[in-house]
């Protein structure tokens, strides 16, 4: 077996979630649920597996999306499958399928993983967490507000401050309104569109220049009154005390099935000053599936994205194990005794580790230490006939003596 | 767009996991965790993206396995992907790749979802999560069991009772011993643990003739004692108080990679008499990745399998929703004050949901109800002016009023 080793490096743009890497994802996915779960919208997920022609369907940019960035492929029985690279039109695909049977306004949530077959970068992973919360049923602007301030609350449970981020908010149907106007066909109204979500991203003269070419005035995109829906959303919001929203009429977001008011949370940190994520107003969405109008507007969130945000403001958790105490044996015979006390505590709620005592007890006690286990109790013969346990914190060196009965309340009291 | 509808069903033998399904996995994903970390074992997870080369080098099943039921294709990239099947060889990749910075016994647990090209059936789909449990770096026999009572105590935390289950331990060690002892060649050995591994599939008879064709006497495999490494295991598990493991020479599971004790676990309810999930030692998986030995033991149980033996027993929780509390709004007006009545709730850890009035107060309050919202509060003129809000138990429909201060405080002692 020496030769032709196999490499044990993950494939190429994913990631290995070690256990301190797995806890943070965990934490990050926890804060997201439960924020959303305390705004009354529940959880619904999907397979990653979708049939590719939900994603061929729904206008240019997707198209984009499907030819150079997915995962496609045909399966043994012929289907084209695509492994979703958003979760949009999952959740429009099955609102759409029991559309009768659900109530509104609809709260749903969920935390998938998706892919996209790009270059790896900062921020620019092949595989990232999402989430994803929508509202469907409703044309209140009190909805998209409700949407973008559950945003906000999300940055601040993350401990992020007002000042840290700000909300910038956008109005499709404005910009619709400008392309009818100039009479823009549909090609010249989606460059119009990519330019301005590509504003931030190039210098500022080479963008106005660029609009003039299309034959649309900047000025007439970029200056001007705070469209009538931006101003009602951000009225709501005011109301609601979110102090860092504000209309910007260069944000338009990506996607082609945004109808209405859309928003970009900014990084305003000056070493990752980027879009954090966004989302928008759909109102459309779910004609791909039948022929009644059903609005929906919400976010997508990724895991990548808010890690950085939280990493420039040490604002990530240290790493903790969920094991509180690691029982350490003084020869293998007394394995099984170990197991035992580890089961008493296992029942009264305390999680516990178990050596086996193939080791040195130094060895052992180094172990736990390395696995940042913060309780150490060593099980030998003197131990198992007094009945009483040297309980050990290894962060302090400090020990206590504790009777059998006594371990679990000194542990699930700490 | 009256035309060339979407379906709204998922892909071919997978799920779509609606609220109270979501639930329900959240439930199975939930039990096997805090169970799991009881133990002392710390989740690791990965892409469900692997090199196809993984799944290519550990033998003859596997190799079937591959070519038969994963999902494997070519990236833009001219790489052979495969979305993982199972989660052994991953796990086995990660812990070789980080292998002297660990500290050992290791125990890792996943909750991964994996992947099979099959025909969708009972218990079977294309699309499952599995908890896999692992403990590496020890050769002793209480770490089988420790696996072994992991997965007895996992059970009885769904619920499960010992006459429910029985955990059934054979001996690849001891298989191997028979076939160098009959010198039987290689492929003759994989056709009679091939043979063992299906023997509750086939008639008995069948199954000793079949045997005897391959020139294994049955009663070499089938008979005699317990084989010592199986007895060392199950004396451990009767002192740690499991009451339902025996010793069953036909159990070998499927993966070539295992070396040592085996275990199934089996539903004993005659509706669904079968073999729920199952794992062993393997002790030479890592060498795929370099020449150092690392003995590992593990198991991996699926969300479908439990999901049927909860299922057949009334075992099944109940939906409840996150959501506490429905606010509806006697006119589309008074939303914002709904609004931030919610945010003082949410404040204090309530969830709760709002109506935005779009519709009449009966219909607002009907959705409510479809979404299993237990307590409702209407806002109307008169409650903001008064301050004093009626809040209704929609179980019973009794009405308590309560002033805005009283309000977290009556929710979150329920």
């Amino acid at each position: 077996m020496s030769k032709n080793k196999l490499s044990t490096e993950p494939y190429k743009g994913v990631r290995d979630f070690y256990p301190e890497d797995q806890a943070l994802l965990n934490y990050i996915i926890k804060t997201w649920r439960d924020t959303t779960e305390r705004f009354g919208y529940v959880e619904y997920g999907a397979s990653i597996l979708e049939s590719a022609e939900l994603y061929r369907s729904k206008g240019a940019d997707n198209e984009e999306i499907i030819r150079d960035q997915s995962y496609t492929f045909t399966d043994r029985g012929e289907r084209e499958v695509t492994l979703r690279p958003e979760m949009t039109p999952t959740v429009a695909r099955m609102v759409a399928g029991k559309r009768r049977e659900l109530g509104y306004p609809l709260r749903w949530y969920s935390v998938p993983n998706c892919f996209r077959y790009e270059r790896p970068q900062r921020g620019r992973l092949r595989e990232f967490w999402q989430l994803n919360a929508d509202i469907f049923g409703t044309r209140s602007p009190a909805a998209d507000a409700e949407i973008i301030s559950l945003a906000y609350e999300i940055v601040r449970a993350f401990g992020g401050k007002p000042e840290d981020f700000e909300i910038r908010l956008g109005s499709r149907a404005y910009m619709e309104s400008v392309a009818a106007e100039l009479e823009l066909d549909d090609a010249t109204k989606n460059k119009m569109l990519e330019l301005l979500d590509r504003r931030n991203k190039m210098p500022e003269a080479e963008f106005v220049k660029a609009l003039d070419e299309l034959g649309v005035p900047h000025g007439r995109v970029l200056g001007g009154d705070t469209p009538q829906d931006v101003a009602d959303v951000l009225a709501v919001l005011e109301s609601l005390g979110v102090p860092n929203a504000k209309y910007d009429p260069s944000v338009v977001r990506g996607f082609a099935y945004y109808t209405g008011v859309v928003f970009e949370v900014f990084d305003t940190h000056p070493d990752n000053n980027r879009a954090l994520f966004g989302g928008g107003r759909y109102d459309n969405l779910t004609q791909l599936f039948d022929d009644e109008p059903l609005p929906g507007i919400g976010f997508g969130m990724g895991d990548v994205t808010i890690r950085d945000f939280l990493d420039v403001r040490g604002l990530l958790p240290a790493y903790m194990p969920a094991t509180k105490v690691y029982i350490a044996v003084a020869a293998p015979e007394v394995a099984t005794v170990a197991l035992q006390l580890a089961g008493e505590l296992r029942g009264q709620g305390v999680a516990v580790a178990v050596d086996f005592g193939e080791r040195k007890l130094g060895d052992q006690i180094k172990v736990a230490t390395k696995h940042r286990v913060p309780w150490l109790i060593v099980v030998g013969d003197n131990e198992i006939s007094s009945g009483t346990f040297g309980v050990k914190n290894l962060d302090t060196g400090a020990t206590e003596q504790k009777t059998r009965a006594e371990l679990a309340s000194f542990f699930l009291n700490l």
